[in-house]
């Protein structure tokens, strides 16, 4: 396939696809959670299963609960709502989530619930967000800024499985992974980096297949050639990275963040590891944002 | 004094202040090195002592070697040209002391050799970092991404501490400090975030003097109006911190890398702690970060 290099390409290959997947949304009674899920209808790559109480009725436009593709199921509490739309996951009538207004824990209990939940044991449960910023070329992916405060050598080796499986979809053949530091040594002090060796190590013998593997390096080196030829460093991830793997949840947190406010990008994301694609947006998160998660979410479904 | 906003209105101040500090420079044989120096010279706000090997007479300009208000001092080697910088200093001979081509190692060994160094015992050597970034009103302060990977209570109060004298230098009478972390909760889980809580209590017991502190709070919500405002947050430091105290290193520099690279900023950092400000600017940093380096030091010696 073609590779998708931005979010208005990624859009474009679903509207074509041809090929609707169908979206549970729990508890959407904010304007954005709303908006979004309309536009992914109006896109023409998602079908609406919209679950919540008498709310709904207030805030679904009446041309959406028309809609031969959007369809409405009560229930009286969040929770309910969320065990509602979970069962229709494992009963094969839903192939994304989505959280509404209710509270993530609640949200992440009914996925976790470990009879009725969605993560099959031995799973890793993750987050991988994507970045389109002005100031680099293509998409960026990266992980984890939500879920795994500090990740293990096996729960990165998952993460990276999830997250190349992800690049793929996008077209992106050989992914190229920068695994972020501070500094370009490694040092035993900071366990990560000893981490690095064994996963590039690892990729080097095929673990994860067609990938670049790089690090430690910092977040300018991965994505700046200018940094990296300073440096003398001459891998063929350095300026030119697709995945960024974080070494903890403050620094990945704080790529999010910062690459959003400062840098001006549009962001998606989603959690991975259960069956399906689970959009975990959070209140503050614009339409887009939302609607740009939706659209990941169905390229990964 | 009227509060310094921005790089050009510091430089402006400086110039105008007619007090020349001494700027010491080791091995100044890098165009970036010596063009910052020189651009500190023209603008009045520093006389140089360039100290290094025969290189010093293929790279200084014929100008600069001319200056009365420059003198070259000869060094065999690298650690030579360190130590002679760090006992110009400790004879009251320089103000401030700043990294050419030489190890980051070798420079600092310098500073904190024991007998002859620059540190004085019970002191914290630390990093301040200052941005001025296309997305945010005036200049951001932020600790520590370079020298201490995990700060206990005790080092996160000294730095503390340091930022906020600096802030204070800018006019900046009541620093807003946000506490960094990927939540608003405490947790712990997450030391950092108990820290945070002992660090408000102190700051509301006047140990930092005129200060208003908040957090755990993510980088957004401590420069973005509109995210503070969507999670109900009131706090005067939400959306308009002037510094950011991070949780870790890793943080810390994934901040100061993507506000550089995908922010478009500007940025000045100077080593705080030893008896006099230090420049340990690294070999990717272009002229003009040197510059605003120089002239961050000088503000603050």
């Amino acid at each position: 396939m073609k590779r998708i290099s931005s979010f208005p390409e990624m859009v474009q290959h679903l509207a074509q696809a041809d090929e609707r997947k169908r979206l549970a949304v729990v508890c959407p009674y904010d304007e954005e959670t709303v908006g979004a899920a309309q536009k992914a209808l109006d896109n023409n790559f998602a079908d609406l299963i919209m679950i919540g109480d008498e709310r709904l009725s207030e805030t679904l436009p009446s041309a959406l609960v028309a809609s031969p593709r959007v369809t409405i199921v009560n229930a009286a509490t969040p929770d309910e709502a969320a065990a509602t739309a979970v069962a229709l996951v494992k009963e094969g009538k839903a192939d994304i989530l989505m959280k509404g207004l209710i509270n993530t824990d609640n949200f992440l209990r009914a996925i976790l619930n470990k009879e009725h939940g969605l993560l099959e044991p031995g799973k890793l449960l993750t987050h991988l967000s994507v970045a389109q910023a002005p100031a680099y070329p293509k998409l960026l992916f990266f992980s984890d800024v939500a879920v795994i405060p500090y990740p293990t050598l096996a729960q990165r080796v998952e993460m990276i499985k999830y997250d190349v499986a992800t690049c793929r979809k996008f077209g992106i053949d050989s992914p190229k992974v920068a695994l972020i530091h501070f500094t370009e040594k490694v040092n035993p002090k900071f366990p990560n980096s000893v981490d690095y060796t064994e996963l590039i190590k690892m990729a080097g013998e095929g673990e994860f297949g067609d990938v670049e593997m790089a690090g430690p390096m910092d977040v300018k080196t991965a994505c700046d050639h200018h940094s990296a030829a300073v440096k003398g460093l001459t891998s063929d991830v350095c300026g030119d990275a697709d995945l960024l793997i974080f070494p903890n949840i403050e620094s990945g947190n704080t790529f999010y963040k910062t690459i959003t406010f400062f840098g001006k990008a549009d962001i998606a994301g989603i959690l991975q590891g259960p069956i399906c694609p689970v959009i975990l947006s959070s209140r503050s998160d614009s339409a887009e944002s939302k609607f740009l998660s939706i659209a990941l979410a169905c390229l990964n479904a």
